[in-house]
Formats: C-alpha cells, structure tokens, sequence
C-alpha cells in the first residue's frame, strides 16, 4: 500500500493548473495583504517569475497542516494551491503543524484574493455602441446609408452593438424637397422613430452610446442634433470624400473657424454657416431684407471635405455655444434666429445637438433649393 | 542560412513567459472589448483552459502581419504575444497582412490591457494598523505591555505597521494612584504623547488605522479614549483572563447589559459601570449625598473577563451613547456627570470614545483607591 500510494503522491503540478492559478491570482501573491507582483522583480522592475506554488493540506502527510481532509487525487489541484512569493511561502510553512495558518484562513484567503481579482478585472469600459443611420433624400438623390460601411468606421475605438443598426430613414419615400408636405413627413417620421427607437431604449437601459451617421437635408440633420440633447454619449462621424467612407483619417490638419459679426443688431438675426461653401450676402437680404443681422461662421477657403478629425467637431461646438449666447444677449431669446447652412452634414447634427430648449433663442431653418435660393424648412421651437 | 533559421524559430513559448503573460492578463482576453475569462466555461463554468496565445508579430514570414521589425529571437517572447480567447485570435489572423488589426494596434491593446490590471489588482484594503500601547501604573503595580504581545492578537484581522508600535506610557513612573500629582502628571504624560505620536501622524496620513492596547487606571483609559474622537478606524482590545492574552476567542456567547434609571432626577447625576464588579449603591452616597440620580450600566453578573467579542463593544457604544443623550435631557448640559467605573479596561476606553465634546456634559471621573473609596481623579469639559 506505501508503495502505491507513493506513486500516486507526486508533486508534479499540472501546467494548465498552473496556467490558471496565474490568471485566477491575476499573477500577485495570495497571502492576505501582500498582493505582491510574481512576474517582476520587486528591485529592479525586471520580467522574472518570482512565484512559488504553496499547499493548502501539505503534500505530505507531515508537512504543515498535515494532509487529512483531502485525497491524494487533490493534492495538486488548484483548490489546493496557493500562488505566493517566497516570503509569504516560508511564513505559512513555517511551523510544523501551520501554526496560525491553518487550512480554514488559507482558503478564505485564497477565495477572498481570487473573487476580488476576478470582480475587479471584470470592469472593463464597454465599447458598444449603437450605430443611428440616418439618410433622408438630398434633391433628388436619395441617400441609402450602409449598415456596413457605417459600421466600419467604428473600428478601433469602438464596435457596434447589434448588426443591424438603428436606421431612422423613411424607406421608399419618392418625395424630394421641392415637394410642399416633404419636410412635414419627413419630420413626423424623424421625430416619431427617434422617440420609439432610441429615447425608449435608452431610457430602458439597452442603449449607452450613439455612432450617428447622417446624409439628409441640413435643417433634418440640425432637427435630429436637436433630438439628442439628452444623449452624453454620442459620436458624429463625417462621409469623406477623399479617402471615401465615413472613417476618421489617421490624422490630419485642422482648419481654423472664425466668426464674422454684424455691424449692426437692429434688423432680424442670421446665423450663416458658411463651411462647405460660399453663402453671398445677398442670398441673405433675398430672405430677410436689407437691414438683416448676419452673424457668420466660416473658414479660409470653403470646402465639402474640410472635417478631418474628431477634434474639429469638438472645436466647431466650442465656438458656436458661446455664440449663440452671444446672439441672444444682442436680439433677445423671443426673436426668432434664421439658420442658414451649407455644413458638412457632421457640422449640422453638432449644430442642433449644442442647442439648448429652454435657453435658446426659437430656430427658422432654411433649406437651399437650387437655384430657388433659401426657403425655409423647420422651426425649431 | 535557410535551415540555421528554421532550426532557431520554434514555436515552443517557454512555460515562464506562459505564467506571466497568463498574470499580466489575469487570465482574460486581451483582444479590446472583450475580456473574457480563460480559466473556465462560459457556458457551463467549469474549470478549462480555453487560452490561446496569438503573436503580434506572425511567427512566419508569410503569416498575418509579417515578422519584419522583430528578430526571431524574440518572436515567442511575452512582448510579442497575446493571451485570447478562440474566437478573438481568428480574427485577429483571419487576413493575410492582418488587415486592421495592425502591429501598432495589438501592441496598443496589449499594453492597455496589462496596464489596466496591474492597476486593479493592486489595489487591496490595507490591514496596517498602528499598535497603540498605553500603560500606567495601577495601585502599586506597574503595568508593562508588550508589543509583542499586542501585535500578536491583530491577526488575521490586520498586521502591525511597524515593529515598534506606538508607546504612550510614561516610563519609570513610581507614582501610584495615591499620589496627589499623579493625575495632573500622567494626564499631561498622555495627552502630550498623544498629539506628537498619534494626531500629528494621523494628519501626516502616516497612521490609518490604530490597535489600541491600554492598562491604567480607569480615569486615565477614559482619558485615553475621549482623545480619540476624530480617530474612525481603531480597535481596541481587552486583556483576557482566560485563555490569556489580548486575542479574541474564536467566538464566545455574548452577556447582555442592562440599564438602571435613578428614582428622581434631581441630585447630582451620576453614571456607573458596574461591569467587572458590582458597586454598592452607598458607594456613590458617600461622595454625592443621599440624593444623588444614579444611572448604572451592569450585566447580570459583574466579572472581569466577560468581554470576549469585538460585537461587545459595539453592543455597549449602542447602549451608551443615547444613554448619555437621556441623562443630559434630564439633568442639562451644563450640570457636571460623575462617573463611577468597574469595568474592563476595553470598555473604559470606549466610554471615553463615544463622548461628544460639544454635545455632552462635562464630566468628573472617579477613581476606587483600594479602602479609600471614590475620590475624583480627572475631569473632562
């Protein structure tokens, strides 16, 4: 029998327990209160393996603690293995029968060590986020938003949370801007869906964080901003057309914004976004007449494909805040604003995003119609 | 050339760089976002190890994101390699060149990942405590505590911060009790060592937590306490009779206190613990007059050694504390409370810990002189 059972008594630990005992002990000493790193040296910050593995019940029958209460199968196993330092290793082990470490405090501290590690380890930030499409016709083209390509564009920073997506477009709608119930059912549609497929969820806890991709008409897309004020965690990406696609290139040069202000406050205030293009004075006092108070935003050279980075956005938000409470202070927060835009669309939907209800002056979105000029759209209220 | 090369890149990763990198990632997934724990089934939790190691580098030439830029010396090394899961490691080698999932991204995860556990992991509730010693000489004995001693009985609570602890005591004293300088000595003894030893040091963050062993005369451990008010974290400890020793027992049937309310409120209040001893109700006539209000704290049967679980004391800081509250609604702040001890020292130390400086009345303590009876010793206003 002695010999037997000497042949099953080895103390050879299986790598895969060791392997796991790593990860379980997140590679730091189980003693309570040393947590000391085992893949480094303590000294000199060197990768070396420190670790020691130490027996719970002893591997032999007179070692610390003794070995009744558990099989010789076990002995071995990760339940009854620490992973200590070498110090921690000599105070367990250093009375013949374990002293004050007895097999009861040695597994509490094990399980104690492992469950932390474990719970701990656990939190990581998520990156889910729930891609919005949004593409409503532009003319009379109509602007199929890919689930896909949107999708793509995530990559690294974040990944989608479902493969679909949540896609707010009117499906088939044959109607373009020039139709007179266009921006009426284009906004019922818009503002119904937003409400049953994202404040819903939202509310409900299954949606944390918003990609939102956009191609419509620009007062749609300040009207959808408008929607997400409420929404902490969003991104709005930009279709770019050199490289194409809607991912933010690597990096890129910023262009400076600047505001141009009226020189006098008396006559009805305009808020001009001259970005991807040239807006003429004229194509203003067409719509508001000669005494109009232009308050522009533009750019050295206007130009479709200027919003290359992340940061732009946050540096168009930064300007425009204050300057909407600038515009306030001058004509009163009752005066209605008129909003022209020629935007990349990404610069529209941060426009209405930044706007708030209750401070904020009401909006008349104009809408540019070829060679119609500016006709309103949406009022924002 | 060719055959020297094949004979040197192995894919054997040495067992060492296995452990580590299975501690660095605490057993989960490096891939971002994904984190899954290695060590066990996600279906069914059982234990499994369902780790594979994926290279940054590709081991072949021709593999997934090549291997120019690391000599093939260092291919199977920890830097080079990921701890994933299965689904995570094909699609990381799904494509040829890797596709997004570039070196300068892996490498990025990786870091990210080790750096974010390290940091986890490493933060564990510390179980330093400060060892407080406070002895003063009782009747004719003097009362040396040992650190030792003291330290012993933390464990597996907490571990002493230092070797040394913290000693209030005043050694050498000769004085006894009946000395008529002896509270005025050791009272400036104690609050001097206090505020250089421990207050001073708590507002340095060196000290945050103390153990607290005193032996002294009651008034003095009152004292001792009432210093302690802005202290949260401290235990204190009882010196047992039997076993002997400053170490809890493993568990212990608790005795219930009780209180006795005065007949009258209209003489001199006063408090007594009548714990460790019973105090005859003439005891207290002597010193205050026949129509003192007696407010008694007592258990069924006075002893010295019935205090043996931590719950004690917080069963008495219960009862205490609103009693203090009742005697002062009934006697006013202003009037002086006398209080009469026979108690474990632990239990004095605690009476002078729930006194609230600004809400309580002031409060004269008695010490027993052997046949003398009461006499007061020291007050605290």
């Amino acid at each position: 029998m002695k010999i037997e059972h000497r042949a099953i008594a080895t103390r050879h630990i299986k790598n895969t327990v060791k392997f796991t005992l790593w990860g379980r002990a997140a590679g730091r000493c189980e003693f309570e209160g040393c947590n000391k790193p085992l893949w480094k040296s303590p000294v000199t910050q060197e990768p070396v393996n420190i670790s020691e593995h130490a027996h719970i019940y002893a591997f032999s029958e007179d070692g610390p603690r003794g070995n009744r209460g558990i099989t010789k199968a076990k002995l071995n196993e990760i339940e009854n293995l620490l992973l200590v330092c070498s110090d921690c290793h000599r105070k367990i082990d250093a009375q013949k029968d374990g002293g004050r470490y007895t097999v009861a405090l040695l597994q509490q501290w094990k399980s104690t060590h492992e469950q932390r590690i474990e719970v701990v380890t656990g939190i990581v930030p998520s990156k889910r986020s729930h891609v919005l499409l949004y593409g409503a016709n532009i003319g009379e083209h109509s602007s199929p938003l890919k689930f896909a390509d949107a999708a793509f564009s995530l990559f690294p920073q974040r990944y989608p949370a479902d493969d679909r997506g949540i896609d707010l477009s009117m499906i088939g709608s044959l109607q373009s801007e020039r139709n007179p119930s266009f921006w009426k059912n284009e906004r019922e549609n818009l503002e119904g869906k937003f409400t049953r497929s994202v404040k819903e969820r939202i509310a409900l806890g299954e949606v944390d964080h918003l990609s939102v991709f956009g191609l419509a008409p620009q007062p749609l897309l300040i009207l959808l901003g408008s929607l997400m004020i409420d929404i902490k965690h969003a991104d709005v990406f930009q279709l770019h057309r050199e490289p194409a696609g809607w991912a933010w290139p690597p990096s890129a040069p910023t262009v400076p914004f600047s505001v141009q202000k009226p020189s006098s406050f008396d006559g009805p205030p305009a808020l001009v976004l001259a970005l991807s293009a040239t807006v003429t004075p004229d194509r203003i006092t067409d719509v508001l007449g000669d005494n109009a108070s232009v308050w522009t935003v533009t750019i050295p050279t206007p130009n479709n494909d200027f919003v290359k980075t992340r940061g732009q956005l946050a540096e168009f938000r930064k300007l425009v805040r204050p300057l909407l409470d600038q515009i306030k202070a001058h004509h009163g927060q009752r005066t209605p604003l008129h909003v022209f835009t020629a935007a990349p669309v990404s610069l529209s939907i941060e426009l209405g995003r930044i706007r708030m209800p209750k401070a904020d002056m009401p909006w008349e979105i104009y809408d540019q119609v070829g060679q119609h000029g500016f006709i309103p759209a949406i009022t924002i209220n």
